[in-house]
């Protein structure tokens, strides 16, 4: 399949060069790592950007209806600061959106910590594109991916219309 | 109390004479099957629809503002092809959210298979009717029932605005 | 930090006074017993409201944009009744959803009783207010709060811009 795969971080301390991108790396090198077992999904493309509404936008609209890529992720601006305003970004954008893949990066991550409570992901399709939000902290993302990896190559198949991917299970 | 409750089967092959309906008559037999841990539930009509926003809406607007069932639950289109569109077509049509029993149909189906995450369903209150999505999948039909059972009747008959259910024990 | 909570207490039963309000007090105490725990939190405000739209918005809008609350608890209104109308009071009002905080109060009340399934309840940010519905029934206040209480602190500092608030585990 080799599914095309972006990631976003959000933040304004990365995007004005005051701090390194841990969580960046750490999905890309999560993601390639399970290429796999995501159906031969690798990171083709990565960007900054601060916690601001309208870049984080425009990226995704260029990923989704220009780009087509087949997912992206992005981290950070999830929380509960003034600043934190990736959901707001990302739900306006979304037509369909997937509240399972929220409820089981939420279910896994409580495991982890109660402090996974405090993610406001939103997760949604736009187009043939799967966006999910995830936390900015660099082991949530590892985890948030542990969560969704049994299911998302199938997520990813029926995106692409592959029917033989229509009923894994769950319609 | 006999509860009215109807099926809506949403799929494009079973609407088109091109596969049988097997997730509505199993979704019937479950219903009656519980018919007494429902409060006497009985189905009294279901239909087969196509994967279209206009021809679900159509339905669920008779079934609720005309016929005023109490429970509708629709099979299918909750998955990520570009033709599940069955929790898009439900949404609009919903007044009340009802998002606990969409986390336990989620929690519950989780347990047998991590493919439930890929479900998008909806749920919620249009004026005394309760409209609940389940996946077309006719094991998830029993699943997401066997969750909903041990509350769905105590639903049911608040929203008959029966004064002695509005507490079992949560407002 | 001395957060500074207010409690609201949607009944058209208390509110006529045609019963006392046992889930307010409760939530009082349940709160300021754990003081500590929430970073020096204390109720300052507490109300009685019927389940009307407007009554409800109109207590929230002033306790989050002129007396700017830390947080507002609301106990009742979120059942399957006709009357029941507090999610739908207060979701309008909200800037940011706070999806987390419903997942591990959902999650931990099923853990209590399957009717936890039937809570309605919607939570968020209006400004730098965090509001979060419960359900009116006085155990489930306690368990709710229960639930929140390992990240609930940190939720309140970062919305008051603490900084080192930032990244307790999750951004
Ligand atoms: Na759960």
């Amino acid at each position: 399949a080799d599914f095309r795969v972006s990631v976003l971080t959000v933040s304004d301390t990365v995007a004005m060069g005051a701090g390194p991108d841990r969580s960046g790396p750490r999905a890309v090198s999560v993601i390639n790592s399970s290429s796999e077992r995501l159906g031969g999904a690798r990171v083709v493309e990565a960007a900054v950007v601060p916690d601001e509404v309208a870049q984080i936008q425009n990226v995704l609209r260029r990923w989704s209806d220009i780009e087509k890529m087949d997912l992206v992720i992005t981290l950070g601006g999830t929380g509960f600061t003034m600043r934190d305003v990736t959901p707001e970004a990302t739900k306006p954008l979304i037509e369909k959106e997937t509240p399972g893949l929220l409820h089981v990066m939420m279910q896994e991550s409580l495991k982890v910590t109660p402090f996974a409570m405090l993610s406001r992901s939103a997760a949604g399709i736009r187009g043939s594109t799967l966006i999910i939000n995830m936390p900015g902290n660099p082991n949530a993302v590892a985890e948030c991916m542990e969560a969704l990896l049994p299911a998302l190559k199938h997520a990813l198949k029926q995106l692409r219309g592959d029917k033989r991917e229509k009923n894994p299970r769950h319609v």
